[in-house]
């Protein structure tokens, strides 16, 4: 199915049916689209199908699609799987193009009539130009239409589009990305995508003007020649963040049971990674971590970070994580040694990179000196602060602030300089610990400056985000 | 360095010098160790060392190590570097044994007196026959004790020892182990290691009656080949957990200006790894998990994990983290699946493993049933529950807490049953999020239940452990 121009409206619907809407509200029914649209303020308006209730949610029902004052520019299907090809019939005796199917119970159920009804879905869907989100799925959130399958979302729109079979995913990336400052376009949760699969998303946001990064967790696909083609021509333009459930075997006999979808051969998808330019995540973290850095750091080939905190043994497995994760940790040139020697004293120090000066330096100035030196030495591309929180030592927590002020004023005064980004981790089980961590974490993510939970994600997204701008140095871009 | 009797004293000393105990207490210098035992209730004498004060930290000075009234059983060591040898000669002439060489500045600093003086200190020990825990290290805690070099810590005694060139790595696993429920017999900080070397605690700890665990953070070490022999006889008995600093040529180099050491050849260490026996790590947060399974959990060698719990695309990246750990998410059994199906209902669920089934249980007892079917299927060994905590779902959360109350149900019915374990992941940049998970782990944690952070980690630590088990079922044992 190529992409339809009236599937825009899916995401400023000016209306909103919902078929299947229950006068009982059982948990986890139609009814919480509705609730959705309530929390977010949805200015359009809201027609409950019931023909047994006066209304639901305070909307007034209507006791079918076809009393439905207007064409609805979108319509919410939550009957029962036996009852999904006559809603869709409804749908086009009225006249409406776009469907989310919320309804499951098809091919993910592993009996055969649903592989039959999802045939079935397709051709319906082609006779009557449906634009079919689903089935098995959480549908839309649009900051701009002010509609999520989730409550309350931020109405502030972002860069960032999301593509998904799962909803438990999506419910997770929708809530992650503004927890760390991140907003979004557009996104979509289609579950098995009988009708529009990934691509025909895919089609849309590549020339949707509020997309600029696009991350999609995909189970499986149905033409994956073209996926590979379209991720080829957008990535340079767009990056593709890619999380591929059901890689392993036992992960791909899950997928069977969740969306349907043939996993596929690990050694295509393979193929697909190697060609197609996406980056490869392998969890929703990891997603959230490469978009940090996508979003909030300047393009950057090099791979050679700057550590400075973290403290003695902490240094040593920082170093070997970064040069684990495919990045290199250099020593840094002996004239900036020597320069650094000059006001750090040498016992129990080093400043060779990684930086382990933590407890000899006192002074904010000498702070600052430090990632001014680091940053400008040659071998270092990208400085890394490391910060572990505990709660029990306050001399070493007021020495972490110290680093960490002088750090902000190295990047309010260097804006123009290298990209900069910080491991802050909490590993004791102490919610005074995790309230100051979220309270540094804010105070640089409102800066900016990309956080990461600890120097094993710092050093997989650096890795990724750097090797992002290696492959597109590495490939003449196409001509458009 | 064979060990020696009288080192047994350093782990209960019934006095302790401090050379180099200083009026003005700066902060980061040996007057901490005071302070430490102090916090600590430690109940035997404290003579610091000081010819200008009348006393430190409430404790009666001494102009000098022959002035204190009895034989110290241990002494720290916090003079300058260049005051080191001077200082030991005085604990020779006193008949002091046991010294805590705290004391930096050594062959880390990259200078070639460093080494020089690591060879002069060995002649001296070898002369005086002093058991040096150093230089440039943290010393000792021991809760039997009550000495810390960390202030309070638990006065408890558990089963659990650990061996570290980091004083920084030994701060951390001294604070999250009981954080997690762990106790310790005995943490060795000893940096530089130039006399007392790896090997030889090791030789004490495989003895002590109250280590049945040994973790170490090595940097590198002096006899490679005794280091190998001894793992190999301790570990069939004692599980051995090693983080290996300086694996990658940058780590390497880190090690070097951290304790001076050849962090030596990643061959070489993956040939003692594949030898030896121990468990390899690469992080303390890793050696903490490790730790929480081999303590708590029973013996198991197989790999056939039934994941329980997490929702969709969750269940689905578990199942791809668990495969790629090296363990198996097996498909249970017809029969399993068929008993299952009679009591959950087939749309939006899989029964298959991973059983995402969350959404559709609605009572503990379903619950209950599910886990004793896990538990009764042969191709099960373990059982590994996921939970997401999110502060904004309170449906998902109770349900969450309504399979865990389940849990423990089954936990204390079942005791003979097959090892379980949980993830709780808390991904939200929000407090009431990390109380939430925190009061959850509690719970577990206090029934003896392993709680990991995520489903990645739970996956290394169950791979490990049972592989530790795997190897113990292939080697023969040594005949003892």
């Amino acid at each position: 199915m190529a992409w339809d121009k009236a599937f825009d409206r899916v995401f400023a619907p000016r209306s909103i049916a919902v078929l299947g809407a229950s006068s009982k509200g059982k948990p986890g029914g139609v009814n919480m689209f509705i609730d959705g649209l309530k929390d977010m303020r949805y200015k359009g308006r809201i027609y409950p199908i019931n023909d047994h209730a006066d209304e639901i949610g305070g909307y007034k029902c209507y006791p079918s699609l076809a009393a439905v004052p207007e064409v609805p520019d979108l319509v919410i299907v939550g009957v029962n799987a036996s009852r999904a090809e006559q809603a869709l019939e409804e749908c086009i005796a009225k006249g409406a193009r776009n469907i989310h199917m919320f309804t499951a119970g098809f091919s993910e159920t592993g009996e055969e009539e649903g592989a039959e009804l999802a045939e079935r879905l397709r051709g319906i869907a082609a006779r009557g130009r449906l634009n079919i989100i689903g089935p098995n799925c959480m549908g839309i959130y649009s900051p701009r239409g002010r509609i999520s399958p989730w409550g309350q979302l931020p109405a502030k729109v972002g860069p960032i589009a999301f593509i998904t079979q799962s909803g438990a995913l999506g419910y997770e990336f929708t809530h992650l990305l503004p927890d760390h400052g991140l907003f979004m376009s557009k996104v979509i949760s289609y579950g098995n995508g009988y009708v529009m699969d990934c691509t025909d998303f895919l089609e849309y946001l590549e020339t949707d003007p509020d997309t600029k990064y696009i991350a999609m967790y995909l189970e499986g696909v149905r033409d994956g020649k073209k996926l590979l083609e379209m991720v080829k021509r957008i990535s340079p333009k767009k990056p593709v963040v890619i999380l591929k459930g059901g890689v392993t075997s036992d992960g791909a006999r899950a997928v069977a049971s969740h969306t349907g979808s043939l996993a596929g051969e690990g050694a295509a998808w393979d193929a697909f990674f190697a060609q197609s330019g996406a980056i490869k995540v392998d969890s929703i973290d990891e997603m959230v971590d490469v978009l940090q850095a996508l979003v909030r750091l300047p393009p950057c080939t090099g791979r050679g970070v700057g550590i400075i905190g973290g403290a003695g043994g902490n240094s040593v497995v920082a170093a070997d994580v970064c040069a684990r994760s495919g990045l290199a940790v250099p020593a840094i040139s002996e004239a900036t040694q020597s320069e650094m020697r000059s006001f750090i004293q040498v016992a129990g120090t080093s400043v060779q990179n990684p930086m382990d000066i933590g407890m000899q330096i006192r002074s904010p100035e000498d702070f600052l000196r430090v990632f001014q030196l680091l940053a400008d030495d040659p071998r270092i591309d990208i400085i890394l602060a490391v910060v572990n929180v505990f709660p029990r030592r306050m001399g070493a927590r007021i020495l972490s602030k110290m680093m960490l002020d002088s750090l902000l004023d190295y990047w309010r005064k260097s804006p123009h300089w290298k990209p900069l980004c910080i491991s802050i981790r909490n590993p004791a089980e102490k919610v005074e610990a995790e309230r100051y961590r979220l309270a540094l974490t804010k105070l640089f993510l409102q800066e900016g400056i990309p956080v990461f939970k600890n120097v094993e994600r710092a050093g997989r997204a650096l890795y990724q985000y750097t090797g992002y701008y290696r492959r597109l140095a590495e490939t003449p871009p196409l001509a458009m």
